[in-house]
């Protein structure tokens, strides 16, 4: 399950239709590859959004999370990837991504995307 | 007490009408059942409302939340069910619902439900 | 001194009567009955005030707290009953009760009262 | 699965059979009812073994530990029960179980057991 | 329950008699009454033993424990009081408690007894 | 050192005079003596300001917390005079100072003021 | 790589440039040198921003801290000094650079710099 | 309370004379002076004795902690001294004194005395 | 660097060879892929080791780690298949290695190895 | 001070020299630099010794650890050259030192020796 093969994501209809409320995800194991070194990242990716007709299949997300464990990809590119994702697929009223990475040579980042709303400054 | 009969919320006259006050309860042992594979589910059920004319007994809440124990039902399902339990029964001037569920799998999850102001985006 | 006797609560004149400024009083050992079971309550009483004229005596506050030791009276009661005794004896320009509770039979209750403005909701 | 049918304990043969180890493993969402009042009771199982010839299967453990959720069973009776349902099917060198209640009424038990050693005084 | 009179300890049949295992069991709600100023102190009574014929029952422990509450005792002989009492009820092979009371005048206390071991220097 | 002369608070030039920035300073080890009893207070002091043309000298304002060690003054008095003799020395567009003491006789108190601001209510 | 030549913050061009999104950077392991005492001071630097065109290529960041480690500067210097170069490399929407010092003699401090939005106050 | 005069230590008779126990109190908020600077040292002191025919005042205690508040007297010598004068008091089966100080220049030390058994290596 | 290669873990000559000290180490991001699942497993490895001749070289055993990263193995092989690889290498006076893995299923394991002498029990 | 100069570690006659105590120091922003890669390690050094004829006086150890901020050693090297100079300036009964460094690349080491005493295994 960790092999080749592409997971998608797949959406189940809002069990509450009428409702307005918040949806929060953690997945604390998160992990990609650096394309720089070939060397692993790990973190925690954090979903919250306001669902409009559909809701996240959670374990549809357990598995796509299992798509970046051998894909050289970019911290800063990680979290638009996954915020995008989600968007095309839910069409939220609102949603939010957040990746927490692990330091790395003593420096941590942490990156944080919002649809549709600006960003608190 | 864990058994077939269904326990019903119970409310209780205000015991300082005129004030708007604010109370919170926690049920740090909430259990059901996922439907879906028949495991438990774990996690601590948040309440928190400004009362109008009614508060909720806290010794029925209790036995209230014993009626999830054997019941498949869905964590997005649990909040709003709550919710929709409460605000019938108090008719209060807010409530808010917050289901935290441990992890499963790797991945947790935090549900939201606010009445009648929307959620904080 | 946890005997039959109440003790009041003192005033003092406000040392920088001229300045807004808050004071923060937290009594982590407050105890009192329940008076449908007889058992003993167990927990904090939070108070936040900006003085106007007067403040409260530290001393007599601590023997206040005493009074309800061995009083039968229930959660929702005893946080408005602080309330008004400090608002009455301080006419302040704000004051804000808040009563956290250890938790009973696993639910664990928080009653917050705030005077003249309203709840944050 | 928290059904009625008993889920029994599967042993698997010890992978590294001439080598002296522990394995410790917890069970964070242990729960199981009171017999006197039929209110549940929650907590958390801690099992240490040195293997002999046999380890645990784990997914076996995990619905064993199901096999507790709606039966009526005395804090100190359970145990002492999972030490024995453990040393007959594994025949280790050593097992001690821990059972770590939650409080109730304000009084909280851990229960210690072990075999063949006796308990440290 | 908090009056006169006073709630003697009650013992049950050891359910594993032909077993060596320990029972720990704290009060984190203990208080008393210091008889020299009247003010009550606060704190968590630990109690570990190993049973031999009897345990000692739970509710009569929480019950035992509201004896102190309106008592006048010094810090120094609760400890050795408690450890007396159920000594004298279980027979045990072995027991300890400990008085560990929250600070009053910047001094904090802990009182250690054990039965029929020496303490440990 | 803490002997009877005052150590008067000294300022130096705004390093950055044309930005806004805030200064947080922490003084975890204050004490004064409390004029009723002659025992000491114990607490820690925050100071938080804009600087306008002047910021404060560090090692000045260790020594003027030193003035307070031998010196009767309330509780409610400590937070209003340190705030007024740094605003006195710096003209800052904004200071706010804290005092958070440590428990006594069961209850803790925190001070807060601020200038030219109101307190958030 | 800490000896005399200077290490150069270096930019990358931003991979998701039509989107508002916030970027956070610790580095905790920051030290320079106070130029009053020649000791060396420790502490955490924060930085937040909201990338325009361009992002900070982290390891450049690595290095450019490093600069600092023999550098004689004042605290209050520090902050500043980081966010200039920063503005200057990236021409970010928002930057804010927050430097939390170590306690030095029992006194901490924190500085923080935003741009081009004002301090709350 | 906090001037020239000497508070004495004191005994009290102990109230379990037959039984061996232990006692251990804490002085969370110690303070003296570094004769070499003569700036203020903060600290907490740990005393642990097993009794023989006399128990420490408490009270008295506390204010002979007070002596030390303005005395200049090195690090080394706070433990042994406050060791030798509880030893010479009250001639005890044990007794033990930790003196924990807060860093000072980036260095924390915590010195043991233990009599009459040697420290554990 | 995580492809289909082998990193061999290598040896440096002990820089202390006279003398008796140990080594702890830690690898906070140790992943491996359980066989029955083809799903991730994360956990902690901890080695603890008393050099004789030789110590690992970190970087190499950093890169060792990485072989795991999409090898399928049981938790309990794993474990002691580094134990095995290190005191082949080193050739230590004593060697320990613990395994403990994030909770699967709500059930958390830890397994410890040593060589040569036995666990305690 | 932190430049080419050597700073001595320097003695103090034991101000308790017939009785046996220990000493622990603790200094938590250690920093060296490592030879293979140039970069800064960070770490905390721990100090624990039974004095027999001398102390170490605190202000030398400061600046002794000043000495290393720029010196290229490898992590393994740090703790036992630390042993061997208190060692021989102190000629203390017993002695251990204990580098505790901060993790890099997700390896986290810390070294301890003792002498006269073997380390437990």
């Amino acid at each position: 399950m960790t092999g080749k093969e592409w997971h998608e994501l797949e959406a189940a209809p809002n069990p509450s239709p009428g409702k307005e409320y918040t949806v929060e995800i953690s997945v604390p194991e998160f992990t990609c590859v650096c394309p720089r070194t070939g060397l692993p990242d790990f973190g925690t990716i954090q979903v919250r959004y306001i669902p409009d007709k559909k809701i996240v299949e959670l374990k549809s997300l357990k598995y796509y999370m299992l798509n970046y464990r051998n894909l050289g990809i970019f911290q800063e590119a990680v979290n638009n990837r996954i915020l995008d994702d989600l968007k095309d697929l839910l069409q939220p009223k609102m949603i939010e991504v957040v990746a927490d990475f692990n330091p790395r040579g003593g420096i941590k980042t942490v990156v944080t995307s919002r649809w549709p709303d600006e960003i608190d400054r």
